[in-house]
């Protein structure tokens, strides 16, 4: 890792050519500078309006585009094993046996500590240098007491905002009983893990768990003090985002398949709508609609979803650029939901926004203006990442 | 660009996870071993087929796949201006005055030789290090004799695959003469351009130039020496792929729009069909049907088509993933595409295969298998790049 440049102390960034502060509508044309102060955001102005004698780091950008770090606020980053000839399978048409979640189980379950801890590390690494400051983990993987516990372990070592998944699907050991699994996830499980994460999720889907099971789950989680996500409306229309919004969920992940009154329900309860369309990417299916969501008022927000099965990627950027090409966005309202949007989605007001008084995490990119993010599809723009007001990928530009 | 490891002599590649040698079917499992000689494929095999005492520089690449070099026949590199506002309006829907190529026209006669040397520079870099050891340039920005001469003298620079393109768009001054800028190109212009390039392309579509222009400008070209390519059939049907075929140009390139005969005439001529989905990625089009050119037997290349207007991209990796999700190639028809397919459409059969004898151009994944390209969409897993048996990008992978 690069040497701090701002070790506490204050940092000026000059010559940004085009600034986004993640809020809707918040692109800046530039020269606009930046002052991070212990850390946090302290100024943004016209780079006219610096006040005197501010900064004592002072980097010029060179005209480059600033955005905020990216929040990933839907991962699965601890997993043993791959997938890629299921996905090769599938995308040829083939049938593939014993594909699908419990396929990453069985490999999860036999990896070692070690190296769940280097999987998750690794791509936590690799998400940093395409510009994400913020991730979400979930487990989900084990599917047992110990289990869980230990995935949400080797999650913490790289975020804070990990997220209990025990009702990812039903255990194997439990086939034909999911409603004695239920009573594992809400009674045992939750006790076990709950001390290691601070959200809870269930895959709320035909395959996976019904409302009923999900409600179950999820208010033991409440009563357990997590705050709740929910996996839902992603292969068809189901209870998902209903419950998430009856629940005071902070975000319903998915949504591909609303109903009128979801979308309603959505918008007035303020559970953020949380598209991953990578995993439509991944797997040949349709895109959710962004455009009905943004239109009815809800708060959207972009994630990965990486994992090993359904999209196995960390690249915010493509998240974008899809957005922009396949689900009516328009890049400001993709940069927002891929930043402020993640932040609400994890109920992180100090996050995803360059204001005063946020966490300093941004992103410098080798480009006029953050529309880049999608007008150059698959290139690498990312020249510089700062978390908390420190230089932690790429480095500086040179003049 | 780092130092070279093997200066004209040996080096060993061991622990090579899968190799593809470019060719259609041609995936080797593990572990395979390469040997260069001289900066050409000396010898692939099965590891423990290696013979005695082979090779000085020795390599375990630790089961990661290797393929050869990206092969990129279609790109337009030189160039002034940028054009991430029309890009962004056609996204939004928004009408956009005065885009498309005429804009780009302008600011590449104004640019300064440097800058368009440098733009061009920093594209073939980008291009290197996401894996493209081998590219095509065109002109065609310039649109008049003096100016597309320059344009290719500075191609030059990073490739010996220059192609004339004075036949882009009827050039601003011959606005309603068409006929006469023809003659130009076809005349004073290719007579200028001839000996800076190897190919010589037309636009051949509606609101470019017509069957009976194109065939003009082609036929002097291959009078005057060069080689046959022509952008056909992108934005609806028309006469490009049959003129191809009936000329025995190289490579149709778009391909999108082709009617049972256009077909049938490509599988007959051995003309290549060079598909660039960056350009339907970038414009929001239909995709072009690889399936049906595979099945019919014509030989298909992928090509990135970057360009300021409709692609501006250098990733072959996104050109690969987006042929297996929106053009039903599996991964070995599309890597094959991109490398042995993209040396057919330039009549190289030095390169773009991993054979003995070859030129010894391949990437590092970091990855154990090529289907890593499209599994893991928007991730750079280039390690490292050979040209030529010399490292060219990335590094040797470490232990």
């Amino acid at each position: 890792m690069p040497a701090p440049v701002s070790a506490g102390g204050s940092l000026l960034l000059t010559g940004i050519g085009e600034l986004a502060t993640g809020e809707p509508g918040g692109r800046r044309p530039g020269p606009v500078a930046l002052l991070v102060e212990g850390g946090l955001v302290s100024w943004v102005g016209r780079e006219v309006e610096l006040p005197e004698g501010a900064g004592a780091e002072r980097v010029d950008l060179g005209g480059r585009a600033v955005l905020p770090g990216f929040v990933d606020s839907h991962t699965h980053l601890v997993f043993g094993g791959q997938r890629a000839a299921e996905w090769e399978a599938r995308m040829a048409g083939r049938p593939y046996a014993a594909g699908g979640i419990l396929t990453t189980v069985a490999a999860t379950r036999e990896a070692r500590d070690g190296s769940l801890a280097a999987g998750c590390a690794r791509l936590a690494a690799e998400a940093l240098h395409s510009g994400t400051t913020t991730l979400e983990v979930k487990g989900g993987y084990a599917l047992e007491p110990a289990g869980e516990a230990r995935l949400l372990r080797v999650a913490r070592a790289v975020t804070t905002e990990t997220t209990f998944l025990g009702a990812h699907v039903v255990a194997p050991e439990y086939a034909g009983r999911p409603d004695d699994y239920v009573e594992l996830v809400a009674g045992a499980m939750l006790t076990e893990c709950a001390p290691l994460a601070r959200w809870a999720d269930v895959f709320c889907e035909r395959g996976a768990f019904d409302a009923d099971q999900s409600r179950h789950v999820l208010t033991a989680a409440a009563a357990a003090g997590l705050g709740l996500r929910v996996h839902g409306n992603q292969l068809g229309p189901g209870p998902g985002a209903a419950l998430a919004a009856e629940l005071g969920a902070a975000s319903v992940d998915h949504c591909t398949h609303l109903a009128d009154a979801d979308v309603e329900a959505l918008a007035a309860s303020g559970t953020v709508a949380t598209l991953l369309p990578g995993a439509e990417f991944s797997t040949r299916s349709p895109y959710p609609d962004a455009r009905r969501l943004l239109d009815a008022g809800v708060r959207v927000a972009l994630a990965s979803d990486c994992n090993p099965g359904t999209s196995f990627t960390t690249s915010m950027p493509l998240m974008v650029a899809l957005a922009v090409r396949e689900m009516g966005m328009t890049v400001d309202e993709a940069v927002s939901a891929a930043t402020a949007g993640g932040a609400d989605a994890l109920r992180r007001d100090d996050l995803g926004r360059l204001t005063a008084g946020r966490r300093a995490d941004l992103v410098v990119l080798d480009a006029p203006t953050i529309a880049w993010l999608g007008y150059r599809p698959g290139v690498d723009l990312v020249t510089a990442v700062v978390r908390g007001g420190q230089l932690v990928a790429g480095a500086w530009p040179r003049r």
